[in-house]
């Protein structure tokens, strides 16, 4: 991954700041052939779309992706494929920002809000875009899910969804995780059980005008086994960085986690037994990975996020100038960014994803090798 | 990272499995004028090397390192530099395996052990050298100990220092960690007291001929404002990735990590305030990395290492003809496979690290803005 | 360079069909602190514009660039650079597309344009959009000009000239190239004299439905001494990518280039003097570059450029279905797209420089060493 | 291609000096499953060996590479693949230096010995390894060669074949080039006229103590359409900077390369009819390349190397104090050194096709689209 660039083959740039005329990224290496229009990818905006409920911040915008390159149609699209297809070549996508309200920033503007970006941003370039948190604004966030959904269409039989579960103090049960439920209330909840006992503790932290941290689960179902690519290429470790890159995150996690040090191993070693379809494993305490490589159990990994850095309460904090000073930080912003982060952890997933089938199709051809058989391709 | 390299600028390649004839790494981009002789190297390698407690595999190799390019000397880099430096061409070094022993493998070499590569190397190549693990073999962490070294040389002011902090259930208390005892023990334990309890929980997981987890902590102090550079180069998804890629890693924290999801806005955003020789920050929770450059404040991470995944107990398991079997992996290993992470998670943050810094000199010249100043470089 | 990015750190993703909506490029790993509006890139793409002279294509378009990121003005950016500066962040830069006339192209839609890109296209990806070349059109040069400009802005010393130095036969006299001419006339001639020569043999080719070859040939001075890496980032070798992905590039030349075969040792090797500020070269067969870095002398290197492949006369060739046909290619074209280039390799060359400028940085700290002194940096 | 590596997927990173210990390379992204033994590498090192005439350096080392890791063989490997096979790991090779004189350096330690790569090296580096030329030694290419027949086995229906086209002034008659003859003589030379006038000619130069150019061509058959990726991954952008890279080249051409620039369109735009295995093409100045992709027809590409810089005539140069020195370079030295370069050649456009290869293979699947067909992969 580099500065803006993330993935080897299916390769994504991001760019925009949070108070610029629009964002967006370019999307490179993606395979040809495959029906691309923007319906495939607003849906996956609209689910991250900030504005749909109390607590999240009130900013409004409509997020209207454009494809500007990559895609075609023509009469024999149509009859091959159905429509528009991808050429192979790069995907330009775009969101106009429309909700940059003109306000006042002469604050923040030579001051550094605690927990934000701002002071390293000056030591580093000395010269930031501070409206609205500028580059390091979690609007950057929608070229990622824009992005991610171009990845899924390249993984037809992988199912990837995240739930939020733990905010604040307040965990899901593990034993009632079920992934089909997080569309029923606005916290990707996995649990209809947690729901009213974060509603409160947010409506807390609202009133208080604080904020609050969160744990973001991610399951991806129907990756077969081999993609990855060891030692440094390894699926865990760009699942790692994917993760990590997000705003706020602090903390990753693949299978059983921080939780495997406290295990003996034979808790941690996953036995196999002969499916019928192939190997299947009694437990997946590896997350689905093993020594970089997927195994074909569902890849399974957890992302910490901060409290939201943005609160009203006043701090202590410095200015250009190297001044002390008191902040608080007025406007919009969400008590708890970790909701909003689904859609962008479940995006990234699938483009590590997406990549990792590209690279492993380059090395071996694809597919993989089968017990008690030659290689299947 | 792509495959088998690490780093962008300070570029790592490794080579290598476990009982061939040797393994190694190709530093590239290292600056010249560094001087660096194998004795810069050796004792990091022999941190590293087994074989040096009754809790840690008896493989006995001296794992002696070799340059065999990149480095030069001749009266005028004596007097320069008081002898051998690099010449900012590639650094090749190369570690002998001198002990792989004779032994059959016909046991493993078409079964999977559980929790091991196994499987998933088979899925993915088809073929594979499972002679002491191959390239899955921690012991390709001896070159990683060896980059590492190198890159410590890059870093004069930076001191990056890494301790156990939990062993199965036992954790270290967080407010009795000091990384200058660790030296003391055969754990890399902060803290003398918990020296004892591992010791009776080891022994009582070698006897079992079981094995545990472990979490191992890193600081690294002295680097300044400013390195890293978002928003997919961020110093801590680059710092994700590197301590993910090590051998039995199944989780990365930065700062609070995971904690932070359970902290209030207040609790995490570190204050500042103005000290003799800079920004002060009143805690520590973001790590030293704020929107994915360094603060100045100490680097620290955290590393879960899930418990060594050849046990004495058998486990169900399949070969490659897929048949059903029952496997318990015979043969010299480590109850703990995080302990002797401890230097090598040391090196990996310092690779991230050189790296950082080069790139960082790249973009911005190097140096950092002041505050109340003009840029200083 | 992979796929449709170029550059290591100076980093340029571009993108966009000749007949979609826009094209653009991403500039990423830009230094901050760099004044950059509008007007530092559009006389640059003025430059390029085709439809400035009968030898030209007749495609009318403004060509304006818009900046839609990675910049910033406030008060004190006005105050300390003058205005608007880079932030360090990705620059994306977008021209509208206004001039994709409405016409037929069910002919080409299945047809392979003999010494176009439409057949192989086909081969690897099944489906192309085809209109106006796509991809492959020469439009997406503009981003390539665009992208220079901001290139230029690191390079404040040097001064890159590029001139066409033959069309088809005739070729001007090495002895008599003049780059500061080369304004004068609309072929970018660096001696007037070729002026009414080509001038003819153009007006013969176009009035034949034909079209020709040419050579450009480009100049950096001010390059100082210590830019490239060998062996495979060597500064030569990245030139010869850089201006060998330009659409319709055949060849490429350093130095001497193909001449230096036919020279003996003492003809070739530059003997060197000490001059007032450094050592002084008393030829130049190298073009500035000896064993990839450069020497401080003036980097030449030439390109040479096959014929526009569109023509009048009809031409034998294959559709999809493997049909034989014959095709002639309607519509505006160059008659010479040798003349256009000149402003895309310049643009290609402070880019390649930019690069090798921050690459420089990165590992040496700048600056380099000079003869009876310490480093300089 | 950064700094010592190259390649994208069949990734390429070579180190080491003429006078070290050894030399090497590590080849990483080899797909699984190639049979693979040192006896496949050393009779392509065998051919580039000098030592073999009078007209090549008199060095004598017997080039003996060793693979230290990548590759594995037992039984099961031996009846499926007849030996010893890659794994998909990374496949280090050495090449132990055992004729590095002792000899008296002084004099070049600190003077530019003019041509060569001395004098930015010290502006770059300020330390060098001077001994036999250090890194810029034309021994490095033994590494190429290695990589190079690695790549070969991953090509099995493609043949590479290089010939020396011209040396000094002396040309090979373009229609007399017969590959197939090319070992029957010691210069390479596709045919057998030439050969009594370029011992001639180099029996003057090596008399007078002085060098001479030389121009390799090379032809790739067998390479499908569909290799090669638009814009910046075109194949022939990739070949410049491969071929660009070895040493000593000064100029790259494709298909009709400079003579293009003269060329009518007529002349140039290769017609198509279609023949029983596919589309003909009726000539082939493209080179196979059109548009960056391959077209199926014959890769062809021709480099310009410079006359060998060591020559015997006195020169006027600098030593490193500033001082102006006369200098001539004594020693073993080819007087022409593009005649060895035919294998380095040959093994760096197997090194890019076996990428573009892999590249294709990850974005498309592999295969081609078929006239009249639906895509066969």
């Amino acid at each position: 991954m580099s500065h803006n660039t993330f993935g080897h083959l299916f390769r994504v740039t991001t760019w925009g700041e949070s108070h610029g005329p629009a964002l967006g990224c370019v999307v490179d290496g993606c395979p040809p052939g495959v029906p691309l229009t923007e319906a495939d990818i607003q849906p996956w905006l609209d689910r991250r779309r900030p504005g749909q409920g109390k607590f999240v911040t009130q900013r409004q915008e409509p997020d209207a992706v454009r494809i500007l390159s990559g895609v075609f149609q023509d009469e024999r699209t149509t009859a091959k494929f159905g429509g528009q297809v991808t050429t192979g070549t790069p995907i330009s996508l775009i969101i106009e920002n429309t909700d940059q309200r003109s306000r006042d920033y002469s604050e923040i503007a030579t001051s550094f809000r605690p927990g934000h970006a701002d002071y390293p941003y000056f030591a580093k370039y000395g010269v930031r875009d501070y409206r609205g948190g500028g580059r390091s604004s979690a609007r950057e966030t929608a070229a990622r899910v824009a992005a991610g959904a171009i990845a899924r269409k390249l993984l037809p039989g992988v199912t990837i969804r995240g739930a939020v579960v733990q905010i604040g103090p307040h965990a899901v049960d593990p034993g009632r995780i079920d992934f089909s439920v997080t569309g029923d209330n606005p916290f990707w909840a996995p649990d209809p059980e947690i729901v009213p006992v974060w509603e409160r503790h947010l409506e807390q932290v609202r009133k208080a005008g604080s904020s609050t941290g969160a744990v973001v689960a991610v399951e991806a179902t129907g990756v077969p086994a081999g993609w990855g690519a060891p030692l440094y290429g390894k699926l865990d470790a760009e699942l790692a960085a994917a993760l990590m890159s997000i705003n706020a995150a602090k903390g990753v996690e693949i299978g059983a986690g921080f939780a495997a040090a406290a295990l003996s191993g034979e808790e941690n070693a996953d036995e196999m037994r002969m499916g019928n379809e192939g190997p299947l494993f009694l437990s997946n305490k590896a997350g689905g990975v093993l020594g970089g490589i997927s195994t074909g159990q569902p890849v399974t990994a957890r992302v910490a996020f901060k409290p939201t850095s943005s609160i009203l309460t006043p701090r202590r904090s410095l200015d250009e100038a190297g001044r002390e000073i008191e902040l608080r930080t007025k406007g919009r912003h969400d008590p708890c960014v970790g909701i909003r982060a689904v859609p962008v952890v479940e995006a990234m997933v699938a483009c590590v994803l997406a990549d990792a089938l590209l690279r492993h199709r380059a090395q071996t051809g694809g597919g993989a090798h089968v017990l008690g058989e030659n290689p299947k391709s």
